[in-house]
């Protein structure tokens, strides 16, 4: 399916060739004993990634915005007050997705590249009672960083739920779901979790489950319902097959085997990395000259980068260069700056190898296109801070 | 994942070799060009497999329960009028699915193994205008097979909408989606389309996609709107990339290497092979003095069988000595009946040796239960047929 070009989007990544295999491996039934072992490992393998000990995870066959559609879904009731904190498209699609459940939606938006104040966060609650606020963690769209731990604390002085998105963070950026309070944190496999698309993945705090289950009305979506699939979790955890909709049992058996590989490395020595490569990164394209979309650096992500693309060039011929040079990068999503910056993921397996190889492209790149800059500076740059 | 035991459970199924290999290869963007190129063909692939030339597909990451709920959330607004035709657990479904968004629903339910007569269905099509009916082609839970073609006539006659729910009959059973005028077929990739779990697959007239087009009210379920993914299918058929949630890139690229594989054998061959061997196993299991689930052999299906245990044993025992024989069977589903019968998958890549060794496993498993036969008897019988 792919050469051998290096994949630095924000997603699907470069996989291990572990999960890979696990994934093309001869199906099983989804209730022979290895795999209702292989599922309940992963409920288990969730909370620690998750670093939410008495969460209810979930394990769903969908997208990222299937996680939010189900987190949106369960927890909102038609009228219910709804804090969208935006910054980017899938602050947008939240509440696009709110509305949907019949939420009178509020939505905080901060200007591109930046983050909404937390005084305007305060002042959002104080004036009006909100059910819930969301969050989101890493905008794919703008590779903006907002830090969800006061926001969650916020969010319970207020008496509100929060949900973190964290489809482009989870796994890669720090999150300490039950420490920092937080109700929902959802993401999809894609990412750092590492493994192929397909997985919505979500870990529920017991309020927010004791909120779903003081619930008025139905559900308003039946597959995305709770009271379907909580059953089938605790099945599984307890090493029980039970049925509501066929498993992925394959992407499932991968996804034990990517989790696994999470826990081994250690939340906290897998948080450093990130921020090592990413901070690696940030640095060297600063020192070739180009800027970042996010207003300053310490709102940039850990799992994505977000860049101008240098000025005088046309952003497709600048990415077709990359490739080239067997570099695939991502252009821009936020429809309002779509041709003016590129993304690069680096995120779940990336290495020093891959950064290096990255930033040696994107030099090349910006050699063909005639942009003044002293060769290797990048390079230098990130190489000095990976071995640091 | 799996040993070498037969897999022979209605879906998961045995997989091809080539479309583990796809599934397992390493993940590709989502904008690459030959993903485009992929998934642009399945979308065509799936109107020749669905035999619905103007017919529209959907492929969403999603199990069959989601294909379902996508059909029901996007055709039914409150208030609407739906007429089930059930014949198992998986009618009964559609039902609570229907009602989920709003849906007045009239079930017609057959007893146990039968199925609800076409003047039943004519009666109740006359006495009240229903905006819609479902089909369960294939109940996964009896093994019952109803003949759709009927059905949709009177659906059409009425100027009702059909749906057909053929999570178990796609690329096994035999449907002309235009031909007989059916507006939505709708299935699962883990059964006779051969691609691991996780991708839910629709082919959807024209004419209901008018109906749609005319809603008075919003898609109760944002991630299963029509709104969201029409645009997607659409640019990827003509060959262009477009983003609403990430695509399950592996699991499409496997299902365009199953939906090849489907097409070169010709759908008339394929739907002969799956009457001959459900045939030949059908047979088998009546000469052995086992009872088939369906109360005739004519309604019984040609991607699984629903049979009874045999006298006297006891059924989780019946099936260990099975498994003991490298072959594993399913238990029963349908809750009034689930541990009286078993089931049989045998659809997608099935083939002779696979039959010819469950009737073994099975003859041996009544040896091992002291059930009075003759041995060999159901070999004996099944060969006769799959040499004719």
């Amino acid at each position: 399916m792919k050469s051998r070009k290096l994949l630095m989007i924000p997603g699907p990544i470069e996989f291990e060739p572990k999960v890979l295999q696990a994934l093309g491996a001869p199906t099983t039934s989804h209730v022979a004993p290895n795999f209702i072992e292989s599922f309940g490992n992963c409920i288990a393998l969730m909370r620690k990634v998750w670093l939410a000990p008495t969460g209810q995870p979930f394990v769903v066959a969908g997208t990222g915005t299937f996680a939010m559609d189900m987190a949106a879904a369960n927890l909102i009731e038609p009228n219910d007050n709804v804090l969208v904190i935006s910054t980017g498209y899938f602050g947008e699609r939240f509440a696009e997705i709110a509305k949907r459940y019949g939420a009178n939606v509020t939505i905080l938006a901060s200007k591109v590249g930046d983050i909404v104040s937390l005084d305007d966060i305060e002042k959002a609650l104080s004036t009006k009672k909100y059910k819930l606020l969301t969050i989101t963690h890493v905008d794919t769209s703008t590779g903006v960083l907002v830090n969800p731990k006061p926001i969650a604390e916020l969010a319970k002085k207020h008496h509100t739920l929060s949900i973190l998105d964290g489809v482009c963070s989870v796994a890669g950026e720090e999150i300490r779901q039950e420490e920092w309070g937080i109700d929902v944190v959802l993401t999809a496999s894609q990412k750092a979790v590492g493994v192929p698309p397909g997985l919505a993945l979500l870990v529920v705090s017991q309020k927010a489950l004791e909120v779903f289950n003081n619930r008025k009305t139905p559900v308003g979506n039946y597959y995305a319902d709770f009271n379907n699939w909580l059953p089938i979790m605790k099945a599984y955890e307890s090493r029980q097959a039970s049925y509501f909709g066929t498993p992925p049992v394959n992407l499932i058996a991968a996804l034990e085997v990517s989790l696994l590989q999470i826990v081994a490395e250690g939340m906290d020595n897998r948080f450093l990395r990130h921020q090592k490569i990413a901070s690696a990164f940030r640095e060297a394209m600063m020192a070739l000259g180009l800027k970042l979309l996010p207003v300053h650096k310490n709102l940039s992500a850990n799992t994505l980068t977000a860049v101008y693309f240098p000025k005088n060039t046309t952003g497709s011929i600048f990415l077709s260069h990359i490739g080239k040079n067997d570099v695939i990068l991502a252009g821009g999503l936020l429809p309002s700056h779509k041709t003016k910056y590129f993304r690069v993921g680096h995120m779940g397996s990336v290495n020093n190898n891959d950064i290096i190889a990255t930033i040696a492209a994107i030099e090349s790149a910006l050699s063909a296109s005639k942009f003044p800059f002293e060769i290797g500076i990048g390079l230098k740059t990130a190489l000095k801070i990976l071995n640091d």
